[in-house]
């Protein structure tokens, strides 16, 4: 990195950008513009392939589909890199307040919860505000019940609401052992109110507990659980027929390049992830993310000319389970973290842009400076340098490579997150469009800039 | 009914109320304000009964909380009504495209299908625009495969939409039969785009043909059928374990009394069905009902002196699988029509009265003039005399009954009619206290009203 010193008087002349390539980003950033673009590629996906769950014969439809899209839209080189990982089945799934008042619940399976046994799981139900809660329950204070997490996510533009409530899901069944308990229900992780929407996502085990069935409640049957449990003792009834295969599955991380023209071993890598959970289209998570990088990467390959690096777009395999694709991903490029010059990935659904954040080194702020002035008109800001970024692209970033957070508008993301409501009906085409614009010109950008990046 | 003419004089003096009368009727009308009174009752009944769909083991629970919730809102009388009807069980339900892209659809039964023999039925999707079209198919033109109809429900506040609608769900299995198809899926009646909630209701078959499983599907998963068959030729499998049970089983109208203190035998009747669907927690569908019309009595019970006239309350038995509570109360009231001076039926959600319409001879129409003048101060407008009702009290109106009609905001009634979705967080609290006043103060003014009535 030493080497890239020799070259900050350009960046101190402020000559960071060419007029030409600046000229170039702002027209890649209008050039999507009421094209519903990216909305045609999310239709086709959802269309033509439906969900794509890791293991199932949907992800592999899903691989086929995105190789045959890629190589049709201009892109240099497309390729697949494996994916393995173990296959997840949700099998049934229900659930039904026994007593005092029979009512059904619905619920859905966390990601790589255990079933319970044939017949299912009777027990009293024991409830609990949050995880927090919880975690103070004593060992085997809760045998043959079940546990009860009752926390509601809060919603916000940046999806802040999620950290704190998403521990319920993913170590609510730790706890829930830990203190001896048969199973555990929680409140989904979402922010509608209106549907009977359970939201799945993925869980963890602790090795060194037993492992108990996890499931999450819609937010109403979480109310309607909450109000029977004013009333005394309840009882629910758990059916889960999920389970680990045996063995692994083999998926793959599909790869579109527009291959730089100077510097090809030179990249910057845009993406999203192309699996989804099973309950819905995965039309926001994360079509809309493969379509809106997938759509920029088009943009840039109809150029005239390459840009000075290489433009990669990754459509990672099976980030819902445990992030495999962007971690076969960073596995394959441990020797050449140094030659990602920025990393971009779009996993917040389908609402448009309102901030650039960012996670570079100090002497690199200037040409985002730069940078941002494209998005300027578009009233997107400049956010803050610590950006974390999403999750395929984290074990990149731990292992260095600098970031580009394209912060979408993710109000309503949670409502639908998840669930079987994430369905193309709730993308707007224009939303798309306008972030297709903006990834093509900083993808382009970053491409062209000089060697501080 | 010639005897009453003799005291048109009265009517025709402007003497319709006393004074005392009209202040009372806009006691009543205030009286519920800010009561949340309503509301606890709908509370109370989902909570510690939850559903209750006809037969089910929840209605006899239903009949049981009628009865002591009556008799604790100091009714005079509170008594059951027996009624008998063939029982139908939803069994489990699924459906999936299988080819070209296999998705799961979220589909509900329609109340009465069969169910699809052992293994489910798969079969070629045929789509009809309308069941108009669906009827024009040849007989035998559908051999094997599975009709579907299209047709979206129009959003209106009157509801208007629902009778065009309806027909797909009531008579399309009728027209898929005589063109011979395996199976019908329709398009849900309803209104709601946002989530995957189909709409179950009563459909019919043909006795000359052959009965075929019927279901509807969510209609998000109508726009994903859609666009699928767009692709071309699309396999749908259908698995429905519905089936109507051997015998029959008998439930109860509860009905609560306000006796009258000059003409006891001449009645005042208002109420809704006690029954539901069992997706949701029949909130809206119809505990609102049950419950704005058994406050309206207690409101009325609760009056220093008794009117003129009994106030009937009545929380009619199986509704939705075909107004069994309703024929029940004609029939036993089919020697006293004469005696039912009016009724009100409350069956359109949790919505605000904003129309008083009624179907009463023109001889009375100057009572409802008084009537209505305790409304216009709530801007609730005078709509005409054309008034139909609802369904428990239609076999009473086609026998003479006069009906007021207290017209309910249905906007968005149809969002949740007959789903999952039809749960307790949809009603506002405020506009079951409005519509409980103006069921009071019309109740009371009926009872108290001249002989012309």
């Amino acid at each position: 990195m030493v080497v890239l010193l020799l070259f900050l008087p350009v960046i101190a002349n402020g000559e960071v950008f060419t007029r030409s390539d600046l000229d170039r980003a702002a027209q890649l950033r209008d050039a999507a513009k009421d094209s519903g673009r990216a909305f045609g590629i999310v239709e086709s996906l959802v269309t033509e392939v439906g969900h794509r769950m890791a293991g199932t014969p949907n992800d592999a439809k899903g691989v086929a589909w995105a190789v045959a899209k890629m190589k049709s839209m201009g892109f240099d080189r497309v390729y697949t890199q494996p994916v393995s990982f173990p296959v997840w089945d949700r099998g049934y799934e229900s659930a039904a307040i026994i007593a005092p008042t029979p009512q059904p619940l619905t619920i859905t399976a966390l990601g790589g919860s255990i079933g319970t046994p044939e017949g299912g799981i009777r027990a009293s139900v024991v409830a609990f505000a949050t995880i927090a809660e919880l975690e103070k329950a004593p060992a085997g204070s809760l045998r043959g019940k079940i546990a009860y997490i009752g926390n509601r996510m809060q919603r916000a533009r940046d999806g802040s609401g999620y950290g704190p409530a998403v521990a319920a899901r993913v170590s609510g069944a730790v706890f829930a052992a830990r203190a001896g308990a048969a199973a555990v229900l929680i409140r989904s992780i979402g922010t509608d109110a209106q549907a009977r929407t359970p939201h799945t996502g993925t869980m963890r085990y602790d090795n060194m507990l037993t492992r108990i069935p996890a499931a999450a409640l819609g937010n109403i049957d979480a109310d309607a659980l909450e109000a029977v449990l004013s009333l005394g003792e309840t009882t629910v009834e758990l059916n889960l027929g999920s389970r680990v295969r045996n063995g692994s599955y083999t998926s793959a991380n599909v790869i579109g390049e527009v291959l730089g023209s100077e510097t090809p071993d030179e990249v910057v890598v845009i993406g999203g992830h192309l699996d989804s959970w099973d309950l819905g289209q995965g039309a926001l998570d994360n079509g809309a993310g493969v379509a809106i990088t997938m759509a920029a990467g088009e943009l840039i390959a109809a150029l005239d000319e390459r840009p000075k690096r290489t433009v990669r777009v990754v459509a990672f395999a099976n980030e819902e389970q445990g992030i495999w694709g962007g971690k076969a991903y960073a596995a394959a490029h441990k020797d050449s973290v140094g030659k990602h010059i920025i990393g971009a990935e779009s996993d917040f659904g389908a609402g448009r842009i309102y901030r650039m954040s960012t996670r570079v080194r100090a002497e690199a702020l200037p040409v985002i400076q730069a940078m941002h002035q494209v998005l300027a008109p578009l009233e997107i800001v400049l956010g803050p340098n610590d950006a974390t970024g999403g999750a395929d692209l984290s074990t990149m970033r731990d292992a260095g490579m600098p970031l580009l957070g394209l912060n979408q508008d993710g109000s309503n993301y949670f409502d639908y997150h998840h669930t079987s409501a994430d369905t193309i009906d709730k993308i707007a085409p224009g939303d798309l469009d306008f972030n297709v614009g903006v990834y093509a010109a900083m993808a382009y950008l970053a491409a062209q800039a000089g060697p501080v990046f």
